[in-house]
């Protein structure tokens, strides 16, 4: 039977808080962790929330060498009310664990795992923004830490929370940006590790992103592996396009990442009866859709943007402009509803929000 | 100006060395470690060595994250006169520049890091073993250290060295394996970072192996990603064929890794003018070679075996049995001229091996 107590040692100083206006994705992060171990044949035991502190790991721990790793991203948003709540988390342990699935990594217990960064979130819940589009991110992730140099799944891992206090996405509304088609570089292919959260696709994106910045491109456009002729994702990010009323996305195959978010856009699309499907979409299709005046809408969907509209799409140098470059009304509408449920500012009829319950009597 | 003085900091204490009939592959450390760092704008700087000992790393650090790390394998072998000497190191750390160039990784000063293993292998000197087979396995790594769950190259790294006494591989003379085809996972793509040694393809390759482990085999014949149909690399090796009196291996193509052994072995080959050539091989080829009585010989080459015979190949089903299931003899001839001149046995006349220039005044 694995131990399933969370035992809590309180920071004994508490970190300055950066204000609400200057806050930087993923650099500032709360007093406390949540790390839990794993030994085999112990399993997962020693659950804790400590202070927030550097991890002591042997050079040879597996992390260091063979990457084997994953890790999940969600965020806990504070209401008008000073609740604090969290959007879809399930989804996340639910995709955790399929990930760690295709990296030989043991599974978690999703329920306690839910519990885990509630009460965490709570510890920390002073940290938890209230300025307009502020949220706490949440880093959930899993290290292999075996001090080993064989190539073989480790016998010791540590899950890890830690928390990260993020600024408004768009400081000053909601704003399309310029992405290029990748022709040279790939994410991921079919048999590949592309539908698992995993580090390895995310340092296999580095150079792509590198090289479109210098051109002024915000991210590339991933195409499949094998033939790199078909749409995949954005940036790290899903991907839509309104084509002739229809909004498309790429069915996941394999070397998709299965987004939460993704997954919300299609419910609310159906929910609102618009036509959406997931399927095989070329480039070819998409261009040709854009010189029939048909690509009305495209945008990427993440945990961190929630929507980031695509105003510009260039392929093989041939610029598509979408929807004169500004923002579409699907887009935008996607974006209000999910945000104004993650705040609570708009009716939740999918059962999306799950509360921390810690009722904050922080004066803000 | 980079500072390049190693500054040198010993160990109180000393570990007890495992007996070298007990040696097993990356279990046991020596005393030191080589540790560098860099950061925007110093560049590498801060060149120590210091005792073995855990890292302690930010948990936002990107390593944990996002998977940006190169590493490289060689070895330090004893020779009869009591010597230790390096082979082909230029070759590794050529590579570890390569690998860094594919993962926005900045490139190490290539003489430097030389300069640094041999006076680390110096200071542990007498932990390279001497018994038959045994080395002194060097583990040069770099990996990605700044706080910052951004999705970009890191701007702080840390390049490790650390040092493991090896058993032989082959405790009772090289003997061929029992190989699967791989025909559900991919290790990687072209336009992916297949030919970089980072931790990623490591990660991904595990959950095949563990599948075909089940079932027997020692290691997966990787096939290309595009088409799953060209050979590609056998587990964590190069894979050479010798058909109809030719040895053919896969042509490096973007997704297969540039074997130092790889290359010794072509090298090897020509010097005896044997016929090698570096070309494209389907499975379909190789099922027909071996119906025609034509695949004569199969082996993988790598650090750590040097030459492992592959003794059956199941594809789909069909079990091809290469040679009787014996060692080939020129995967003998290759692996013992190499492990001749690794162990200074057998003359070097491709100026393949560095002397570490530490004349050991230990008693053995």
């Amino acid at each position: 039977m694995e131990d399933k107590t969370i035992r809590l040692q309180l920071s004994e100083t508490k970190k300055e808080k950066p204000n609400s206006d200057q806050l930087i994705f993923g650099r500032a992060f709360t007093d406390h962790m949540f790390v839990m171990d794993y030994s085999d044949p112990l399993g997962w035991h020693n659950a804790s929330i400590v202070p927030y502190q550097p991890l002591m790991i042997d050079p040879s721990a597996m992390i260091f060498h063979y990457g084997q790793s994953v890790f999940e991203g969600l965020k806990a948003f504070r209401t008008a009310d000073g609740e604090v709540q969290l959007f879809r988390p399930q989804k996340n342990f639910e995709r955790l664990n399929l990930s760690s699935d295709r990296l030989c990594i043991p599974p978690i217990d999703e329920e306690f795992a839910l519990k885990a960064i509630k009460q965490l979130v709570t510890v920390d819940k002073e940290w938890v923004p209230d300025a307009e589009g502020t949220s706490l991110y949440i880093r959930p992730f899993i290290i292999s830490t075996e001090p080993y140099l064989g190539v073989a799944p480790s016998r010791h891992y540590k899950f890890i929370v830690i928390l990260s206090p993020v600024g408004a996405y768009y400081k000053e509304g909601i704003n399309p940006v310029k992405i290029a088609v990748e022709n040279k570089y790939v994410r991921a292919v079919k048999g590949g590790t592309g539908e698992a959260k995993t580090g390895g696709n995310y340092a296999a994106s580095l150079k792509a992103q590198e090289d479109v910045s210098k051109e002024g491109f915000a991210q590339v456009l991933w195409l499949d592996g094998v033939e790199q002729k078909y749409v995949e994702e954005v940036g790290s990010m899903n991907v839509f396009f309104k084509i002739g009323g229809e909004v498309v996305t790429p069915k996941l195959n394999g070397s998709i990442l299965a987004g939460v978010t993704r997954n919300s856009v299609i419910e609310l699309l159906k929910h609102w009866g618009i036509p959406v499907s997931e399927r095989r979409i070329s480039m070819e299709e998409l261009y040709q859709a854009h010189q029939d005046g048909l690509l009305e809408e495209a945008f990427g969907s993440g945990t961190a943007a929630v929507i980031s509209p695509i105003g510009q799409l260039t392929w093989d140098g041939k610029d598509m402009v979408i929807n004169g470059g500004n923002t579409g009304e699907i887009s935008q509408k996607v974006y209000d509803t999910i945000t104004g449920i993650q705040y609570g500012k708009v009716e939740d009829p999918f059962n999306w929000i799950v509360k921390v319950e810690a009722k904050s009597a922080v004066k803000h």
